[in-house]
Protein backbone atom coordinates (compact mmCIF):
# COMPACT_ATOMS: atom_id res chain seq x y z
CA UNK A 1 0.00 0.00 0.00
CA UNK A 2 1.60 3.21 -1.16
CA UNK A 3 1.02 6.00 0.68
CA UNK A 4 2.33 10.19 1.46
CA UNK A 5 2.59 11.91 4.43
CA UNK A 6 1.70 15.55 4.46
CA UNK A 7 0.44 18.39 6.19
CA UNK A 8 -0.91 22.24 5.88
CA UNK A 9 -0.27 24.84 8.87
CA UNK A 10 0.62 21.47 11.11
CA UNK A 11 -2.69 19.98 10.09
CA UNK A 12 -1.52 16.42 9.04
CA UNK A 13 -2.53 13.79 6.84
CA UNK A 14 -1.78 10.73 5.62
CA UNK A 15 -2.93 10.52 2.00
CA UNK A 16 -3.18 6.79 0.44
CA UNK A 17 -3.40 6.97 -3.48
CA UNK A 18 -6.01 4.43 -4.98
CA UNK A 19 -6.82 5.15 -8.39
CA UNK A 20 -9.19 2.11 -8.91
CA UNK A 21 -10.84 2.58 -5.68
CA UNK A 22 -9.47 -0.82 -4.44
CA UNK A 23 -8.52 -0.32 -0.83
CA UNK A 24 -11.14 -1.75 1.74
CA UNK A 25 -10.59 1.59 4.20
CA UNK A 26 -11.86 0.25 7.57
CA UNK A 27 -12.32 2.08 10.60
CA UNK A 28 -10.20 0.69 12.31
CA UNK A 29 -7.11 0.72 9.52
CA UNK A 30 -7.73 4.86 9.26
CA UNK A 31 -7.19 4.62 13.69
CA UNK A 32 -4.32 2.59 13.13
CA UNK A 33 -2.74 4.65 10.48
CA UNK A 34 -3.29 7.73 12.53
CA UNK A 35 -2.03 6.44 15.75
CA UNK A 36 0.42 8.22 16.37
CA UNK A 37 2.82 5.89 17.92
CA UNK A 38 1.94 2.80 16.64
CA UNK A 39 1.22 3.74 13.34
CA UNK A 40 2.35 6.47 10.79
CA UNK A 41 0.41 9.68 12.65
CA UNK A 42 -2.24 11.92 11.34
CA UNK A 43 -4.73 14.13 12.01
CA UNK A 44 -6.96 12.09 8.96
CA UNK A 45 -6.61 10.10 5.96
CA UNK A 46 -7.27 11.28 2.63
CA UNK A 47 -7.99 8.44 -0.13
CA UNK A 48 -7.26 9.12 -3.55
CA UNK A 49 -9.96 8.16 -5.89
CA UNK A 50 -9.86 8.73 -9.84
CA UNK A 51 -13.72 9.56 -10.78
CA UNK A 52 -15.08 10.53 -14.33
CA UNK A 53 -18.33 12.53 -15.16
CA UNK A 54 -17.46 15.55 -13.78
CA UNK A 55 -15.37 19.11 -13.32
CA UNK A 56 -13.17 17.23 -11.11
CA UNK A 57 -11.12 14.23 -11.85
CA UNK A 58 -10.12 12.66 -8.14
CA UNK A 59 -12.07 12.40 -5.24
CA UNK A 60 -10.96 13.00 -1.68
CA UNK A 61 -11.92 10.29 0.44
CA UNK A 62 -11.77 11.88 3.65
CA UNK A 63 -11.53 10.12 7.76
CA UNK A 64 -11.22 10.97 10.75
CA UNK A 65 -8.31 10.15 12.88
CA UNK A 66 -10.74 8.30 14.62
CA UNK A 67 -12.38 6.19 11.15
CA UNK A 68 -15.59 8.48 11.09
CA UNK A 69 -16.34 9.86 8.07
CA UNK A 70 -15.89 13.78 7.43
CA UNK A 71 -17.78 15.64 4.12
CA UNK A 72 -14.58 18.24 3.90
CA UNK A 73 -11.16 19.52 5.33
CA UNK A 74 -9.93 22.80 4.32
CA UNK A 75 -5.58 21.98 5.43
CA UNK A 76 -6.87 18.32 4.20
CA UNK A 77 -8.07 19.27 0.53
CA UNK A 78 -5.28 21.75 0.31
CA UNK A 79 -2.54 18.91 0.94
CA UNK A 80 -4.77 16.33 -1.29
CA UNK A 81 -4.33 19.24 -4.35
CA UNK A 82 -0.92 19.71 -3.37
CA UNK A 83 -0.36 15.55 -3.67
CA UNK A 84 -2.57 15.42 -6.48
CA UNK A 85 0.22 18.49 -8.39
CA UNK A 86 3.22 17.00 -7.69
CA UNK A 87 2.80 13.25 -9.15
CA UNK A 88 0.81 15.35 -12.34
CA UNK A 89 -2.73 14.00 -11.58
CA UNK A 90 -3.67 17.21 -12.16
CA UNK A 91 -2.67 19.99 -14.28
CA UNK A 92 -2.43 23.48 -12.76
CA UNK A 93 -2.76 26.70 -11.92
CA UNK A 94 -6.63 25.79 -11.18
CA UNK A 95 -8.27 22.28 -10.92
CA UNK A 96 -11.12 21.06 -9.02
CA UNK A 97 -11.62 17.96 -6.36
CA UNK A 98 -14.77 15.90 -5.79
CA UNK A 99 -15.41 15.87 -2.13
CA UNK A 100 -18.30 14.58 0.16
CA UNK A 101 -19.46 18.50 0.10
CA UNK A 102 -19.24 18.68 -3.26
CA UNK A 103 -16.61 19.74 -6.13
CA UNK A 104 -14.32 22.00 -4.57
CA UNK A 105 -12.07 24.74 -6.91
CA UNK A 106 -8.20 24.44 -6.27
CA UNK A 107 -5.47 26.62 -7.57
CA UNK A 108 -1.48 26.90 -6.40
CA UNK A 109 -0.09 30.27 -6.25
CA UNK A 110 3.55 30.89 -7.93
CA UNK A 111 5.12 30.63 -4.61
CA UNK A 112 3.27 26.92 -4.11
CA UNK A 113 0.75 27.78 -1.68
CA UNK A 114 -2.51 26.47 -2.49
CA UNK A 115 -5.82 28.40 -2.36
CA UNK A 116 -9.31 26.45 -2.06
CA UNK A 117 -12.69 28.47 -2.71
CA UNK A 118 -14.45 27.30 0.83
CA UNK A 119 -18.02 28.87 -0.44
CA UNK A 120 -19.86 31.13 1.31
CA UNK A 121 -19.83 31.42 4.85
CA UNK A 122 -23.05 32.30 6.85
CA UNK A 123 -23.46 34.60 9.51
CA UNK A 124 -25.89 33.69 11.91
CA UNK A 125 -25.52 36.14 14.50
CA UNK A 126 -24.51 36.69 18.00
CA UNK A 127 -23.42 34.17 20.28
CA UNK A 128 -22.21 33.37 23.61
CA UNK A 129 -19.90 30.79 25.19
CA UNK A 130 -17.96 30.43 28.54
CA UNK A 131 -14.55 29.30 28.62
CA UNK A 132 -12.85 28.17 31.87
CA UNK A 133 -15.85 29.69 33.82
CA UNK A 134 -15.57 33.41 31.59
CA UNK A 135 -18.43 34.40 29.61
CA UNK A 136 -17.28 35.36 25.62
CA UNK A 137 -19.74 37.24 23.19
CA UNK A 138 -18.83 35.80 19.98
CA UNK A 139 -20.56 35.37 15.97
CA UNK A 140 -21.93 32.63 14.90
CA UNK A 141 -20.80 31.12 11.91
CA UNK A 142 -21.60 28.26 9.62
CA UNK A 143 -18.89 27.25 7.15
CA UNK A 144 -20.34 23.84 6.51
CA UNK A 145 -19.62 22.96 9.93
CA UNK A 146 -20.69 25.38 12.97
CA UNK A 147 -18.35 27.87 14.82
CA UNK A 148 -18.21 30.55 17.79
CA UNK A 149 -15.85 32.83 16.88
CA UNK A 150 -14.87 35.31 19.44
CA UNK A 151 -13.09 38.97 19.28
CA UNK A 152 -10.74 39.66 22.27
CA UNK A 153 -8.82 42.33 23.23
CA UNK A 154 -6.04 40.49 25.12
CA UNK A 155 -2.74 38.42 24.11
CA UNK A 156 -4.11 34.89 23.27
CA UNK A 157 -1.47 32.95 24.96
CA UNK A 158 -3.19 33.90 28.37
CA UNK A 159 -5.85 31.44 27.54
CA UNK A 160 -6.71 28.20 28.82
CA UNK A 161 -8.02 25.84 25.98
CA UNK A 162 -7.27 23.02 27.50
CA UNK A 163 -11.09 21.61 28.44
CA UNK A 164 -13.92 22.76 25.78
CA UNK A 165 -15.95 25.87 26.63
CA UNK A 166 -19.92 25.67 27.24
CA UNK A 167 -22.05 26.65 24.34
CA UNK A 168 -25.94 27.34 24.37
CA UNK A 169 -27.24 23.96 23.68
CA UNK A 170 -30.07 26.10 21.89
CA UNK A 171 -28.01 27.84 19.59
CA UNK A 172 -25.55 24.80 18.82
CA UNK A 173 -27.36 21.13 19.42
CA UNK A 174 -24.15 19.24 17.99
CA UNK A 175 -21.91 21.75 19.56
CA UNK A 176 -19.29 24.00 17.79
CA UNK A 177 -15.74 24.93 17.13
CA UNK A 178 -14.54 27.62 19.35
CA UNK A 179 -12.27 30.19 17.88
CA UNK A 180 -10.51 33.09 19.79
CA UNK A 181 -9.90 35.63 17.83
CA UNK A 182 -7.53 39.05 18.06
CA UNK A 183 -6.05 41.91 15.91
CA UNK A 184 -2.81 41.82 15.90
CA UNK A 185 -2.25 45.41 15.00
CA UNK A 186 -4.79 47.44 15.81
CA UNK A 187 -8.50 47.25 14.42
CA UNK A 188 -8.56 47.75 10.77
CA UNK A 189 -10.88 50.26 8.51
CA UNK A 190 -14.31 48.61 7.39
CA UNK A 191 -13.92 45.93 4.10
CA UNK A 192 -9.72 46.68 4.90
CA UNK A 193 -9.07 42.90 5.88
CA UNK A 194 -5.97 42.68 8.68
CA UNK A 195 -3.95 40.54 10.57
CA UNK A 196 -5.43 38.26 13.29
CA UNK A 197 -4.43 35.82 15.45
CA UNK A 198 -6.54 32.66 16.32
CA UNK A 199 -6.71 30.18 18.97
CA UNK A 200 -9.31 27.06 18.51
CA UNK A 201 -11.35 24.50 20.59
CA UNK A 202 -11.84 21.70 17.91
CA UNK A 203 -15.41 19.96 18.82
CA UNK A 204 -14.36 16.37 19.41
CA UNK A 205 -10.79 17.22 19.09
CA UNK A 206 -9.83 19.66 21.31
CA UNK A 207 -7.33 22.64 20.93
CA UNK A 208 -5.59 22.13 17.13
CA UNK A 209 -2.57 23.68 15.90
CA UNK A 210 -5.01 25.00 13.02
CA UNK A 211 -8.43 24.61 11.35
CA UNK A 212 -9.23 25.83 7.76
CA UNK A 213 -12.66 26.39 8.54
CA UNK A 214 -11.97 28.13 11.96
CA UNK A 215 -9.60 30.60 9.73
CA UNK A 216 -12.50 31.49 7.74
CA UNK A 217 -14.79 32.22 10.80
CA UNK A 218 -12.30 34.08 12.78
CA UNK A 219 -12.23 36.11 9.67
CA UNK A 220 -15.45 36.56 9.45
CA UNK A 221 -16.00 37.81 13.09
CA UNK A 222 -12.90 40.13 12.33
CA UNK A 223 -14.75 41.78 9.55
CA UNK A 224 -18.11 41.96 11.28
CA UNK A 225 -16.22 43.48 14.12
CA UNK A 226 -14.95 46.26 12.49
CA UNK A 227 -17.48 47.16 10.05
CA UNK A 228 -20.77 46.24 12.41
CA UNK A 229 -23.21 47.34 9.98
CA UNK A 230 -21.55 46.06 7.04
CA UNK A 231 -23.89 43.97 4.71
CA UNK A 232 -21.56 41.00 4.48
CA UNK A 233 -17.81 40.45 5.70
CA UNK A 234 -15.30 41.22 3.14
CA UNK A 235 -11.64 41.67 2.85
CA UNK A 236 -8.29 40.09 3.12
CA UNK A 237 -7.02 38.55 6.07
CA UNK A 238 -3.71 36.96 7.62
CA UNK A 239 -4.86 34.75 10.15
CA UNK A 240 -1.49 33.06 12.62
CA UNK A 241 -2.30 29.93 14.29
CA UNK A 242 -0.14 27.90 16.79
CA UNK A 243 0.97 25.90 13.40
CA UNK A 244 1.51 28.94 10.80
CA UNK A 245 -0.14 31.16 8.41
CA UNK A 246 -3.32 30.95 6.51
CA UNK A 247 -4.67 33.70 4.21
CA UNK A 248 -8.77 33.84 4.30
CA UNK A 249 -10.35 36.33 1.76
CA UNK A 250 -14.41 37.13 1.70
CA UNK A 251 -16.00 38.10 -1.06
CA UNK A 252 -19.87 38.84 -1.61
CA UNK A 253 -20.13 35.03 -3.49
CA UNK A 254 -16.91 33.32 -1.29
CA UNK A 255 -14.23 32.74 0.58
CA UNK A 256 -11.20 31.57 -0.38
CA UNK A 257 -8.81 29.26 2.42
CA UNK A 258 -5.18 29.78 1.46
CA UNK A 259 -1.69 29.05 2.63
CA UNK A 260 1.46 26.15 2.40
CA UNK A 261 0.85 22.40 2.18
CA UNK A 262 3.73 20.21 1.65
CA UNK A 263 4.09 16.65 1.37
CA UNK A 264 6.50 15.55 3.91
CA UNK A 265 8.11 11.74 2.51
CA UNK A 266 6.36 9.01 0.64
CA UNK A 267 7.01 5.52 0.55
CA UNK A 268 4.96 2.13 1.20
CA UNK A 269 3.17 1.05 4.22
CA UNK A 270 4.70 -2.64 4.99
CA UNK A 271 2.94 -5.59 4.57
CA UNK A 272 3.88 -7.33 7.76
CA UNK A 273 2.63 -4.09 9.48
CA UNK A 274 -0.62 -3.99 7.95
CA UNK A 275 -1.78 -7.98 8.39
CA UNK A 276 0.47 -8.60 11.57
CA UNK A 277 -0.32 -6.21 13.89
CA UNK A 278 -3.52 -7.66 15.31
CA UNK A 279 -1.30 -10.38 16.01
CA UNK A 280 1.21 -8.54 17.90
CA UNK A 281 -2.21 -7.24 20.04
CA UNK A 282 -3.09 -10.09 20.86
CA UNK A 283 0.16 -10.89 22.29
CA UNK A 284 0.22 -7.99 24.00
CA UNK A 285 -3.29 -8.17 25.37
CA UNK A 286 -3.35 -11.79 26.32
CA UNK A 287 -1.26 -14.27 27.45
CA UNK A 288 3.00 -13.49 26.31
CA UNK A 289 4.68 -15.01 23.80
CA UNK A 290 7.81 -16.77 25.58
CA UNK A 291 10.85 -15.74 23.81
CA UNK A 292 14.02 -17.22 24.34
CA UNK A 293 16.90 -15.20 25.83
CA UNK A 294 19.51 -14.21 23.71
CA UNK A 295 21.90 -16.78 25.57
CA UNK B 1 16.63 10.32 1.48
CA UNK B 2 15.52 7.09 2.65
CA UNK B 3 13.48 6.25 5.73
CA UNK B 4 11.56 3.57 7.73
CA UNK B 5 9.34 4.37 10.75
CA UNK B 6 9.13 1.62 13.14
CA UNK B 7 7.83 0.68 16.97
CA UNK B 8 8.96 -1.32 19.83
CA UNK B 9 5.92 -1.03 22.73
CA UNK B 10 4.79 2.52 20.63
CA UNK B 11 8.20 3.87 21.52
CA UNK B 12 8.50 4.61 17.88
CA UNK B 13 11.56 5.96 15.87
CA UNK B 14 12.61 7.42 12.03
CA UNK B 15 15.36 4.66 10.99
CA UNK B 16 17.61 6.63 8.20
CA UNK B 17 19.64 3.84 6.55
CA UNK B 18 23.51 5.35 5.93
CA UNK B 19 25.27 2.77 5.14
CA UNK B 20 28.20 5.27 3.98
CA UNK B 21 28.15 8.03 6.54
CA UNK B 22 26.74 10.37 4.18
CA UNK B 23 23.97 11.91 6.15
CA UNK B 24 25.22 15.41 7.71
CA UNK B 25 22.02 14.85 10.44
CA UNK B 26 21.83 17.96 12.35
CA UNK B 27 19.92 18.33 15.36
CA UNK B 28 17.57 20.79 13.74
CA UNK B 29 17.14 17.99 10.97
CA UNK B 30 16.23 15.56 13.71
CA UNK B 31 14.12 17.59 15.16
CA UNK B 32 12.15 18.46 12.31
CA UNK B 33 12.18 14.72 11.39
CA UNK B 34 10.50 13.77 14.93
CA UNK B 35 8.03 16.68 14.59
CA UNK B 36 4.54 15.23 14.75
CA UNK B 37 2.76 17.22 12.96
CA UNK B 38 5.45 19.21 10.80
CA UNK B 39 7.74 15.82 10.14
CA UNK B 40 7.34 12.11 10.57
CA UNK B 41 7.19 11.89 13.73
CA UNK B 42 8.98 9.92 16.22
CA UNK B 43 10.96 9.89 19.98
CA UNK B 44 13.97 9.87 18.17
CA UNK B 45 16.45 8.94 15.27
CA UNK B 46 18.34 5.85 14.56
CA UNK B 47 20.66 6.23 11.63
CA UNK B 48 22.06 2.96 10.22
CA UNK B 49 26.19 3.39 9.59
CA UNK B 50 28.05 0.17 8.52
CA UNK B 51 30.98 -0.25 10.66
CA UNK B 52 34.00 -2.90 10.17
CA UNK B 53 36.74 -4.30 12.65
CA UNK B 54 34.30 -5.29 15.07
CA UNK B 55 31.59 -8.06 16.22
CA UNK B 56 28.64 -5.79 15.14
CA UNK B 57 28.49 -4.48 10.99
CA UNK B 58 26.40 -1.67 11.78
CA UNK B 59 26.59 1.07 14.18
CA UNK B 60 23.08 3.25 15.44
CA UNK B 61 23.65 6.75 15.86
CA UNK B 62 20.54 6.93 18.13
CA UNK B 63 19.27 10.52 18.90
CA UNK B 64 16.83 12.18 21.11
CA UNK B 65 13.40 13.96 19.49
CA UNK B 66 14.98 17.24 20.13
CA UNK B 67 18.23 15.98 18.31
CA UNK B 68 20.30 15.71 21.45
CA UNK B 69 22.73 12.47 21.25
CA UNK B 70 22.29 9.68 23.16
CA UNK B 71 24.26 6.31 24.21
CA UNK B 72 21.28 3.72 23.91
CA UNK B 73 17.68 2.93 23.78
CA UNK B 74 16.95 -0.34 24.70
CA UNK B 75 13.57 -0.47 22.46
CA UNK B 76 15.09 1.66 19.70
CA UNK B 77 18.19 -1.09 19.82
CA UNK B 78 15.18 -3.56 19.04
CA UNK B 79 13.65 -1.82 16.29
CA UNK B 80 17.05 -0.67 14.77
CA UNK B 81 17.59 -5.12 14.52
CA UNK B 82 14.00 -5.71 13.09
CA UNK B 83 14.97 -3.07 10.50
CA UNK B 84 18.67 -5.01 10.08
CA UNK B 85 16.95 -8.58 9.77
CA UNK B 86 14.56 -7.10 7.49
CA UNK B 87 16.83 -5.91 4.77
CA UNK B 88 19.63 -9.14 5.34
CA UNK B 89 22.06 -6.47 6.66
CA UNK B 90 22.54 -9.35 9.40
CA UNK B 91 21.92 -13.08 10.00
CA UNK B 92 19.80 -14.01 12.83
CA UNK B 93 18.72 -15.81 15.22
CA UNK B 94 21.70 -13.80 16.97
CA UNK B 95 23.56 -10.95 15.96
CA UNK B 96 25.93 -7.78 17.56
CA UNK B 97 24.60 -3.85 17.04
CA UNK B 98 27.30 -1.20 18.24
CA UNK B 99 26.00 1.53 19.80
CA UNK B 100 27.78 4.46 22.32
CA UNK B 101 27.20 2.77 24.91
CA UNK B 102 29.27 -0.59 23.36
CA UNK B 103 28.07 -3.58 21.40
CA UNK B 104 24.88 -5.08 22.09
CA UNK B 105 24.15 -8.99 21.92
CA UNK B 106 20.82 -9.20 20.37
CA UNK B 107 18.16 -12.03 18.75
CA UNK B 108 15.34 -12.50 17.12
CA UNK B 109 12.61 -15.46 18.40
CA UNK B 110 10.26 -17.44 16.31
CA UNK B 111 7.52 -15.41 16.68
CA UNK B 112 9.41 -12.38 15.50
CA UNK B 113 10.12 -10.76 19.09
CA UNK B 114 13.34 -9.18 19.64
CA UNK B 115 15.72 -9.61 22.82
CA UNK B 116 18.15 -7.13 23.68
CA UNK B 117 21.37 -8.26 26.53
CA UNK B 118 20.99 -4.90 28.12
CA UNK B 119 23.99 -5.77 30.60
CA UNK B 120 24.07 -5.99 34.08
CA UNK B 121 21.98 -3.83 36.24
CA UNK B 122 23.14 -2.53 39.42
CA UNK B 123 21.11 -1.97 42.19
CA UNK B 124 21.74 1.36 44.18
CA UNK B 125 19.90 0.75 47.63
CA UNK B 126 16.58 2.49 49.10
CA UNK B 127 15.47 5.88 47.47
CA UNK B 128 12.43 7.91 48.31
CA UNK B 129 10.45 10.07 45.34
CA UNK B 130 7.90 12.35 46.08
CA UNK B 131 4.30 12.26 43.26
CA UNK B 132 1.80 15.01 43.78
CA UNK B 133 2.52 15.36 47.24
CA UNK B 134 3.05 11.90 48.27
CA UNK B 135 5.88 10.62 48.94
CA UNK B 136 6.79 6.69 47.62
CA UNK B 137 9.82 4.50 49.04
CA UNK B 138 10.93 2.72 46.00
CA UNK B 139 14.53 1.09 44.60
CA UNK B 140 17.44 3.16 42.93
CA UNK B 141 18.31 1.08 39.84
CA UNK B 142 20.89 1.74 37.32
CA UNK B 143 20.46 0.39 33.67
CA UNK B 144 23.07 2.35 32.21
CA UNK B 145 20.76 5.64 33.24
CA UNK B 146 19.31 6.09 36.73
CA UNK B 147 15.88 5.42 37.90
CA UNK B 148 13.47 5.21 40.31
CA UNK B 149 11.65 2.27 40.88
CA UNK B 150 8.74 2.01 43.29
CA UNK B 151 6.46 -0.87 44.01
CA UNK B 152 2.89 -0.35 44.89
CA UNK B 153 -0.25 -1.96 45.98
CA UNK B 154 -2.71 0.15 44.10
CA UNK B 155 -4.19 0.31 40.71
CA UNK B 156 -1.70 1.97 38.25
CA UNK B 157 -4.46 3.84 36.47
CA UNK B 158 -5.23 6.11 39.57
CA UNK B 159 -1.78 8.49 40.15
CA UNK B 160 -0.62 11.96 37.81
CA UNK B 161 2.28 11.01 35.98
CA UNK B 162 1.63 14.57 34.47
CA UNK B 163 3.84 16.70 36.49
CA UNK B 164 7.41 15.37 37.12
CA UNK B 165 8.55 13.05 40.76
CA UNK B 166 10.94 15.27 43.36
CA UNK B 167 13.74 12.88 43.72
CA UNK B 168 16.47 13.76 45.85
CA UNK B 169 19.25 15.67 44.72
CA UNK B 170 21.87 13.75 46.43
CA UNK B 171 20.77 10.38 45.41
CA UNK B 172 20.29 12.03 41.58
CA UNK B 173 22.40 14.84 41.09
CA UNK B 174 21.30 14.45 36.99
CA UNK B 175 17.94 13.39 38.18
CA UNK B 176 16.06 9.68 37.24
CA UNK B 177 13.41 8.04 35.37
CA UNK B 178 10.39 7.42 38.17
CA UNK B 179 8.44 3.69 37.67
CA UNK B 180 5.49 3.15 39.69
CA UNK B 181 5.00 -0.73 39.72
CA UNK B 182 2.58 -3.36 40.56
CA UNK B 183 2.42 -7.24 41.26
CA UNK B 184 -0.64 -7.80 38.75
CA UNK B 185 -1.33 -11.31 40.27
CA UNK B 186 -0.25 -11.63 43.98
CA UNK B 187 3.76 -11.57 44.69
CA UNK B 188 5.58 -14.24 43.62
CA UNK B 189 8.19 -16.28 45.09
CA UNK B 190 12.06 -15.55 45.55
CA UNK B 191 13.36 -15.87 42.11
CA UNK B 192 10.12 -17.39 40.20
CA UNK B 193 9.38 -13.48 38.36
CA UNK B 194 5.77 -13.32 37.55
CA UNK B 195 3.45 -10.32 35.72
CA UNK B 196 3.81 -6.71 36.40
CA UNK B 197 2.00 -3.51 35.63
CA UNK B 198 4.73 -0.70 35.19
CA UNK B 199 3.77 3.56 34.57
CA UNK B 200 6.97 5.69 34.24
CA UNK B 201 8.00 9.44 34.12
CA UNK B 202 10.86 9.57 32.03
CA UNK B 203 13.63 12.21 32.95
CA UNK B 204 13.61 15.02 30.02
CA UNK B 205 10.47 13.50 28.46
CA UNK B 206 7.55 13.07 30.56
CA UNK B 207 5.44 10.24 31.39
CA UNK B 208 5.77 8.37 27.83
CA UNK B 209 4.12 4.72 26.26
CA UNK B 210 6.85 2.20 27.48
CA UNK B 211 10.85 2.53 28.71
CA UNK B 212 13.13 -0.30 27.86
CA UNK B 213 15.42 0.45 30.83
CA UNK B 214 12.78 1.45 33.07
CA UNK B 215 10.73 -1.99 32.24
CA UNK B 216 14.42 -3.67 33.43
CA UNK B 217 14.25 -1.01 36.56
CA UNK B 218 10.57 -2.00 37.30
CA UNK B 219 11.57 -5.86 37.14
CA UNK B 220 14.93 -5.41 39.49
CA UNK B 221 12.58 -4.02 42.14
CA UNK B 222 9.76 -6.27 41.96
CA UNK B 223 12.25 -9.32 42.15
CA UNK B 224 14.36 -7.61 45.21
CA UNK B 225 10.69 -6.66 46.79
CA UNK B 226 9.37 -10.09 46.10
CA UNK B 227 13.15 -11.75 47.52
CA UNK B 228 14.04 -8.39 50.03
CA UNK B 229 17.27 -11.05 51.31
CA UNK B 230 18.34 -12.67 47.90
CA UNK B 231 22.17 -11.22 46.38
CA UNK B 232 20.82 -10.51 43.51
CA UNK B 233 17.72 -9.69 41.62
CA UNK B 234 16.34 -12.79 39.20
CA UNK B 235 13.68 -14.17 36.89
CA UNK B 236 11.55 -13.54 33.98
CA UNK B 237 9.38 -10.85 34.06
CA UNK B 238 6.78 -9.54 31.87
CA UNK B 239 6.27 -5.89 32.15
CA UNK B 240 3.04 -4.72 30.94
CA UNK B 241 3.25 -0.71 29.82
CA UNK B 242 0.84 1.14 28.13
CA UNK B 243 2.24 0.88 24.74
CA UNK B 244 2.03 -3.12 25.20
CA UNK B 245 3.78 -6.08 27.12
CA UNK B 246 8.07 -6.82 27.37
CA UNK B 247 9.53 -9.32 29.18
CA UNK B 248 12.96 -8.79 31.26
CA UNK B 249 15.18 -11.57 32.29
CA UNK B 250 17.58 -11.14 35.08
CA UNK B 251 20.51 -13.45 35.77
CA UNK B 252 23.40 -13.31 37.50
CA UNK B 253 25.54 -12.06 35.00
CA UNK B 254 22.80 -9.53 33.07
CA UNK B 255 19.83 -8.71 31.72
CA UNK B 256 17.83 -9.35 28.63
CA UNK B 257 15.01 -7.16 27.11
CA UNK B 258 12.33 -8.67 24.68
CA UNK B 259 9.23 -8.01 23.25
CA UNK B 260 7.92 -6.75 19.33
CA UNK B 261 9.62 -4.50 17.33
CA UNK B 262 7.61 -3.76 14.13
CA UNK B 263 8.37 -1.54 10.52
CA UNK B 264 5.63 0.40 10.45
CA UNK B 265 6.41 2.10 6.64
CA UNK B 266 9.43 2.66 4.64
CA UNK B 267 10.03 5.21 2.04
CA UNK B 268 11.71 8.58 0.81
CA UNK B 269 11.60 11.75 2.52
CA UNK B 270 10.45 14.49 0.01
CA UNK B 271 13.52 16.77 -1.38
CA UNK B 272 11.18 19.36 -1.34
CA UNK B 273 10.53 18.92 2.50
CA UNK B 274 14.18 18.75 2.80
CA UNK B 275 15.32 21.76 0.92
CA UNK B 276 12.07 24.10 1.25
CA UNK B 277 10.65 23.59 4.85
CA UNK B 278 13.05 26.47 6.01
CA UNK B 279 11.54 29.02 3.41
CA UNK B 280 8.05 27.81 4.52
CA UNK B 281 8.96 28.91 8.37
CA UNK B 282 10.10 32.21 6.94
CA UNK B 283 7.04 33.19 4.99
CA UNK B 284 4.90 31.55 8.68
CA UNK B 285 6.75 33.92 10.78
CA UNK B 286 7.44 37.23 8.51
CA UNK B 287 4.87 38.46 6.47
CA UNK B 288 2.32 36.64 4.45
CA UNK B 289 2.96 35.79 0.65
CA UNK B 290 0.46 36.77 -1.25
CA UNK B 291 -1.32 34.10 -2.88
CA UNK B 292 -4.00 35.32 -5.42
CA UNK B 293 -7.20 33.61 -4.96
CA UNK B 294 -8.79 31.29 -7.09
CA UNK B 295 -10.55 33.72 -9.02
Amino acid sequence: MRFAKGHGTENDFVILPDPDDGIDLTAGLVARLCDRRGGLGADGVLRAVRVSGGPAAWFMDYRNADGSVAEMCGNGVRVFGRYLLDHGLVSGPEFAVATRAGSKLLRVAGNGEITVDMGLPLVLGPGRGVLAGRPFDGLAVSTGNPHLACVVGEPLDGFDLSRPPLLDAGQFPEGANFELVRFVSGEPEAGGGAHIQMRVYERGSGPTRSCGTGAVAAAVAAAMHAAPGAARPTGTWAVDLPGGRLQVTLDSQTSFLSGPAVIVAEGEVSQAWLSGAEAVSTVIAGAPAQSSPAR
